[in-house]
């Protein structure tokens, strides 16, 4: 199994000895998938939490009039599901699918719950990870009452380094809450 | 000191002895302020994170041309900072204050590592705690990228029961970004 970015990714935060290491690791599976893919529908249970070694997947809600809101994308080292069926338990109200062939480490919630018991500073990196996801989504929050589209645009520059190659401009005016022709605008008064 | 909110909160998600109780109140402090006090101004260091006792505090930023935008309000058993400058110890880059006469359990970031890594099942609440809060902003989140301003202030009525009594039209436009003019509109519809 590629585990390395996860290992790299946690000792970020906490060190671990190799025989740690090697526990954390058998509370994950590997799970592969295809472009195009449906990991998490709506409606559905989400069981796992993905760690993307590889690949890109899309966080978003449909809408009945077929529109669709992203609300997060996850590359390689970020964490994917939908977090609120995740540690709730409840019935998904997010689809969670892949844009490209993605290979992840999978982690379920007893698994998650077990390991943050029987390695604390598995806890504390879980911790300081959701910490850090909160932090950002209060800055897109402010990107959001500021009403400034262009922050927006380079707020995602930023924290997805790369991503405005992979992916359609549709998805990321989606993402950004902004028309096809602002991000046209955006785009091109940053050449 | 009058901390039955906080052991109660905290008892949500895990049993405390009156023993740890009393072993986790020894790392808070009582920390009251008065109507309008600033209790972090931008550019200072968030030294703590208070639990609110009695009263309303707002977590906002400034900007140069006179504007304000509301991130989040704290009434009753919220927990308020600057996230960002207390968990990075990084400069203020929102100002925190008081809207009404305020009670609150401060505590500072060594204090809560040190609970943390003595007491793990705190760890484990505040690990709840800010999971809870980042699938609250995932919420707003998506409630911005519908551009639906009515989603927005049904979102807040529920998140804040009877804050809108408490604070002025203004400041609930400005946490909604909306105008005055849109908020009447919200409010009428309602009644």
């Amino acid at each position: 199994m590629k585990s390395l970015p996860l290992r790299k990714q946690i000792e970020e935060i906490v060190n671990l000895t190799d025989e740690e290491f090697a526990f954390v690791l058998e509370h994950f599976q590997q799970r592969i998938f295809k472009k195009h893919q449906i990991v998490i529908h709506e409606g559905d249970y989400a069981k796992y939490e993905f760690f993307v070694l590889k690949g890109l997947m899309k966080v978003s809600r449909l809408y009945s009039n077929g529109k669709e809101h992203i609300l997060k994308f996850g590359i390689e080292n970020w964490w994917v599901t939908d977090f609120e069926a995740f540690h709730r338990k409840t019935k998904s109200t997010l689809m969670v699918s892949c844009l490209e062939d993605t290979d992840t480490l999978a982690i379920d919630l007893e698994n998650k719950e077990k390991l943050s018991r029987e390695l604390p500073k598995m806890q504390s990196f879980f911790l300081t990870k959701t910490t850090d996801r909160y932090i950002a989504l209060q800055k897109r929050i402010l990107c959001f009452l500021s009403s400034n589209a262009n922050d927006r645009y380079h707020n995602l520059l930023t924290i997805y380094p790369g991503l405005i190659q992979r992916v359609p401009k549709a998805m990321i005016a989606s993402y950004l809450g902004v028309t096809r022709e602002t991000l046209s605008r955006l785009t091109k008064a940053d050449t």
